[in-house]
């Protein structure tokens, strides 16, 4: 049967101070009412029961998962002890989900993406799974792209899909340069690499002993121990951390591509966030008690009670709130994640 | 005897929120560890005593007056019910001092310029003196211009001095275009208006009497009414809000003007502020819980505990206090008065 993991134990700073340590994106409502992993999980749960709907976090974020009431129900949220990367991770949920259902399927979603066209991505999900049911094997999904982004890992898809509609995989690619981007994007046959990914429990767990074979050692040992046992943070600590992609898939010669033409986003910084976000006539997102003269093209989001102004400037990103304050050329909002670490080192001198 | 009047009533908005109606630029230590009230004040005592220094200021500022300790006598401090602009508020002074000193000469200087050379500054007000003891009539101070201002006021001098070392004034002119300015600063006869004084104070009456019969009347009525006298404020309020220069200096043909050669600025906002402040190599004034990465000729202070990280910007202003938070293109932040403005109106909506 289907199963949905959600990774959901990230902890991104490339949004900070909106996103910290404390608080990764997947529990902010980002773009709405709603934290991005609730909606995750609204998404799964369409065509996915809630009972085989799982959430892989950290023991650190237990609590925020907790505290949003999914509906999840809490023997299908797996802690991780601590982060490992998604390979150990993938393999933790694997291990869980074959003692409860022997020939379960996962579809594997990060928790952070967002996708508006539900029943585009359940109709990606449905060739996926039929494409395992028939050939086996690891299905990737490659998101068709709206622009030649730099900031996102490619796949080469063969130029025809096979009888499942799935494509053969040619190649994964790095995050490319501009000019590579662009040929790639003219090209028509490479994909953004998504990380959502379907395959049988038993199937990865065999590219374990394969690929990554001290990992299904240590997983093995794993699924005999439960998550309350002692030795299960010393297990899961000596796993290398190592991403699925690194560690799996790039190594796989059985692996195909769904290929998805919705709106796909991984909300990966401001510039994305500002994309994506309601903008009034000017291009600029406002949130707060923030006053606008001469601005254009810019994200400000403001949570403090005090005025802010933001005068005569452009494609600025304007972040306030009780952790600090971000303001930035929304092109080089990415090194928030600077301004995050030097925060945290900082926060003893406040 | 030579009086030193300061003119303490203002309320800039410009530096908003550094400055705000409750705290006005006077009072704040903008380049240093003092206000730039009490840098006047000591200016001023350097060569005049402090019994003869007064400041003039308004009821509502009087506390942050006091509060200064500038070692002003509490009777030299004269209160305006209300602010009149210049001229009722030096009407009031050169009534006062004249009671206490019938030969006064009053040096006008508001409380909120900057001037780093105290000596040449000192020499210019003695060229004054002695031209108003040989000649009488008004003497204005002219700023020889470093740039061609357009936030000024400019003052076309007679291409020679006369006897006295001072300049016959051949017009006041308004704060010109860019074009006009240049051509100002290149022609060598134009001086920055300073708004700066010497004069007698019965010659600033008489010249009431001709210029601003009305208010000359009410002047002589408050010459005899104390300042505690309940009709002081209603007399005071009865006087037309105006200014010194259009209300007596344009119409006046006894106008000397001496040349001042110093560093002198009105810190009138934040372009100001930036040109004067401190800064680091990369041209940056940065003062707080900061961090700068990628930013060049810009102004950043906060007085914040949170971590504020400005990234990607240049010639930025931005300021983080308790009355709220200014990110301004720095060319275009003499709009921070459209941000106070807006944020007195929803002070109540916080």
């Amino acid at each position: 049967m289907l199963h949905a993991v959600i990774l959901a134990g990230g902890g991104g700073t490339r949004l900070w101070p909106l996103s910290t340590a404390a608080r990764p994106k997947q529990y902010l409502p980002l773009t709405g009412q709603k934290s991005i992993l609730e909606m995750t999980v609204e998404r799964a749960s369409s065509f996915v029961p809630l009972d085989r709907i799982w959430i892989v976090t950290t023991q650190e974020q237990m609590p925020l998962v907790e505290a949003l009431g999914t509906g999840v129900p809490s023997e299908n949220i797996l802690r991780e002890p601590m982060g490992r990367n998604t390979a150990p991770c993938i393999g933790l949920a694997s291990v869980r989900l074959r003692e409860r259902d022997q020939d379960a399927t996962m579809l594997v979603l990060p928790a952070d993406h967002l996708i508006r066209d539900v029943d585009a991505f359940q109709s990606c999900v449905n060739t996926a799974v039929e494409h395992t049911e028939a050939e086996g094997g690891l299905v990737t999904f490659g998101i068709t792209p709206s622009r030649p982004e730099t900031g996102y890992g490619y796949i080469h898809a063969a130029a025809e899909p096979g009888p499942s509609g799935a494509y053969t995989v040619v190649a994964f690619k790095e995050k490319p340069d501009a000019a590579t981007a662009l040929q790639f994007v003219k090209s028509g046959d490479y994909f953004w690499n998504s990380g959502m990914f379907v395959w049988k429990a038993a199937t990865i767990l065999d590219m374990f002993a394969s690929c990554l074979p001290t990992h299904h050692s240590i997983l093995s040992t794993i699924g005999a121990v439960g998550d309350g046992d002692a030795r299960f943070a010393e297990l899961y600590g000596s796993m290398e951390a190592i991403s699925i992609d690194y560690g799996i898939l790039e190594h796989a010669d059985n692996v195909a591509m769904v290929r998805g033409d919705f709106d796909w986003s991984d909300v990966g910084g401001f510039e994305e966030l500002q994309r994506i976000s309601e903008k009034d006539e000017e291009g600029n997102h406002v949130e707060g008690h923030v006053l606008l003269e001469g601005v254009t093209d810019s994200y400000v989001k403001s949570s403090d009670p005090r005025p802010v102004a933001v005068i005569g400037l452009e494609g600025v990103t304007v972040v306030v709130n009780e952790d600090g304050i971000l303001i930035s050329r929304t092109t080089e909002s990415q090194k928030a994640k600077l301004a995050s670490q030097w925060s945290n080192e900082n926060a003893g001198k406040k």
